[in-house]
């Protein structure tokens, strides 16, 4: 899993049936002291997560699982599955 | 997933049967600010995408899964999903 | 594999329900000779690791078969799953 | 999947079982123009490609369906499955 | 696949159970003309390597298809699957 900041949201009307319904988030990586870190993506978001929120996301098959059993097979490949509290030592 | 612009298109004959009649694009990445970021990849296109169209796909296995069911075992790893319309904040 | 140190926790209580109770460490990757490499993530520990321990950690759906049976579906993609005691040549 | 240009081959004799029949190529991944981006890595070839053909891979589990059925759980995670005739606009 | 150089080995007493009597290697990715490339990391070794051979290893969830049968399901993603006799043209 990778730290993030949410960033921005993505609008797409043209899109695989899958996806309905489901919130598109662009997230800027982030190191364990929230700086920038790489290059922003596109996550699925299953945590409720807000505009700036500290964000942890899953990639891969495993980003699938985070959405309901109805969505299993969805062409999902990132999915924010946490909001951050606090990053301890 | 990742953003994406269209920027060309692949022919080829020769390849492997499960690709027959998939259309694959040459498509490279974009940042949120849809400047390019990192390397150009080949996707197969769901989302009857045109050059130059802002996009986002998905990679690796779930990239098959944008695919009809008949197609689910094809070799793919990289499918074009939507087509954007808007990166919000 | 790679090897990495645990240089952090992350606490989160909004979260998918399938990491209640799994604790999340935040890991720098190291090389052969235990030099930072690349940038910090975030791993479920299954191998009660303790800070600035050097472990050695699996990605990508393998992470989430280190976790118990119940866990199998977890939306996990870096389990640390060993602790180094020394690495020779 | 990436472009790639076919750079050379490998000859392994102790390997894999799975392996025994595959040739193995050494690929260099090309961009749109055709030139060389990132790496060389080493590719399965489905495609009977030869030396300098400009093909296609694919990566990951996906490089595995790309072989015959008897060879569906082979350790394989890169495969070439066409040759490019054009690069179009 | 990848070519690469084994460096060293990992020592780990503490460690996922399905690793129990696996030996990991350190190895350092090479490039075609066996050159430095990229970050070493953590493989199983199921060719039977030895300190400084050339091999090449998969990595993903083929890593674990090229153990045997019992160890199916072992947290692991990068498996030496051969030692390379000589990279040609």
């Amino acid at each position: 899993m990778y730290l993030a900041k949410v960033i921005g949201t993505v609008v797409a009307s043209q899109k695989s049936a899958a996806l309905t319904g489901i919130k598109l988030l662009v997230v800027q990586p982030l190191d364990e002291e929230k700086r920038d870190m790489g290059e922003p993506l596109v996550a699925v978001d299953t945590a409720q997560a807000g505009p700036m929120d500290t964000v942890f996301y899953v990639t891969g098959r495993e980003a699938s699982m985070a959405l309901e059993d109805a969505k299993k097979l969805s062409p999902v490949d990132a999915a924010i599955i946490g909001i951050v509290d606090q990053i301890g030592d």
